[in-house]
């Protein structure tokens, strides 16, 4: 297993097949309830799995629009025992006051909450980036990060997300929640200095609103799922001029908006 | 397709295959952002699939505790095309307190520190449930929930939950969110006088620990998911009392806890 031990949990389990039923050791992926407290209030608790917890919690803070730089940050401590992140920002931001409680609760697993308007996102929020890469490396990307992607085929139970330039996986995390896996993989940029202008991003998870939001907030141009987007996912890509695609394994793909960025190999490019 | 039109929307998308690329109708499911009204205070925005949405208000209220009986609500006013569901309850529940925001906003994601702790899941939730159920049965009624779950395999994009008897599906809802199809079939229980107790559930989703929580509270002493389990639902299912099945697909199925209720065909019944 690539991911080391720490993310799962031996248990004995009965396995029923047609050939009977027998006691086997087995493993599930852990469960945190990770509480992240910002300047010493409780902001939220999600449910995640327990790694990477300071990428989580900067990604999302910059998720929710709490901070746009890591050098807003003073202190990120964590303590995994307890399920508790603190952060400390150089200003004192509170808790977002009236928006706090206009809370969505994702979709999702691992049900994150978050704090935005619709109507504002797209007003606000707009790619422009002229990124352009080949469907033969996009591909690639794609299959390298079904590689990478273990811990689901080992438990079944989590999804992962990366960014990438063209060429490469730059930046790659799992989680039990699809919005931490992302939130994750921006939070390490943020904290290791990755531009994410002008990358792309890959998840193994649907693309609903909220992921797409997390998306363009970073500017990213090119998102891509394994699986399926929403109606709201797409228009909002749409609007937002972010190019998605989804279904894509294997050799095979769907480009729902802003399809002249995945240019075809006869192209040139 | 079994669940009509109103879950999905019609698109043009460009589809790449090995053999090149086209232009192709297809279908997204649909996402709708629905804000929950209480007593004319916004309580929270769930971001859903646009069918059954009182059944997901009731299910959700009842999930988190601020009603357990149908009767405690007056009416129940839906306007689907601005997002909202209205509930008036009998006795002025008022505007939650700021522990009751925190206590929701921390529900969908598991713990708070102010909120239910897992001690306290453990202590106060207990189903004690004798019912006992074949393996044949299990399998005929997952066999048909697999069934059932059209729109997954049209669209890639939902949760499907169901509550049973040992003979039968009895309740059956779709959602893009896992959360929410659990809290539909809930909610029509509750709206149609359908007992939880001494009742299966099955979904499609994983078992991370609030849904786990969420069939605790129905007294439900059976759970069956097509997917994986995380440690911290496997152990409140052992801690309350349930059976958690995973896995459950064709004639396999893994038993993590309690495992007498699901007896074999030799051990009679």
């Amino acid at each position: 297993m690539v991911n080391g031990m720490e993310n799962v949990e031996n248990i004995q389990i009965e396995r029923i097949t047609s050939s009977g039923r027998e006691k086997i050791d087995d493993i599930v992926t852990r469960e945190l309830p990770l509480t992240i407290i910002l300047n010493n209030e409780e902001l939220v608790t999600l449910l995640c799995t327990p790694v990477n917890l300071k990428y989580l919690a900067a990604g999302y803070l910059q998720s929710e629009g709490i901070i746009t730089r890591y050098d807003e940050i003073n202190l990120v401590t964590v303590d995994e025992r307890r399920g508790v992140v603190r952060v400390e920002t150089k200003e004192d931001k509170g808790l977002p006051s009236d928006t706090f409680y206009k809370r969505v609760l994702t979709s999702g697993c691992g049900r994150g909450a978050s704090f935005y308007s619709f109507a504002d996102v797209q007003k606000e929020l707009k790619v422009e980036s002229q990124l352009e890469v080949s469907q033969a490396a996009l591909f690639n990307l794609v299959n390298e990060f079904q590689h990478r992607s273990d811990m689901y085929r080992d438990t079944g139970g989590v999804h992962s997300a990366a960014i990438c330039d063209s060429e490469k996986i730059l930046v790659f995390s799992d989680d039990i929640g699809r919005h931490n896996a992302v939130d994750k993989v921006f939070g390490e940029c943020l904290m290791n200095n990755i531009l994410t202008r002008d990358k792309l991003v890959l998840t193994s998870g649907r693309i609903s609103s909220e992921i797409l939001i997390k998306v363009a907030r970073r500017d990213i141009p090119v998102l891509v799922s394994r699986s399926a987007p929403t109606d709201l996912g797409v228009r909002l890509a749409d609007q937002t001029g972010i190019t998605l695609v989804g279904f894509a394994r294997g050799h095979r793909m769907n480009i729902y908006t802003h399809n002249w960025r995945i240019v075809s190999q006869n192209d040139g490019n």
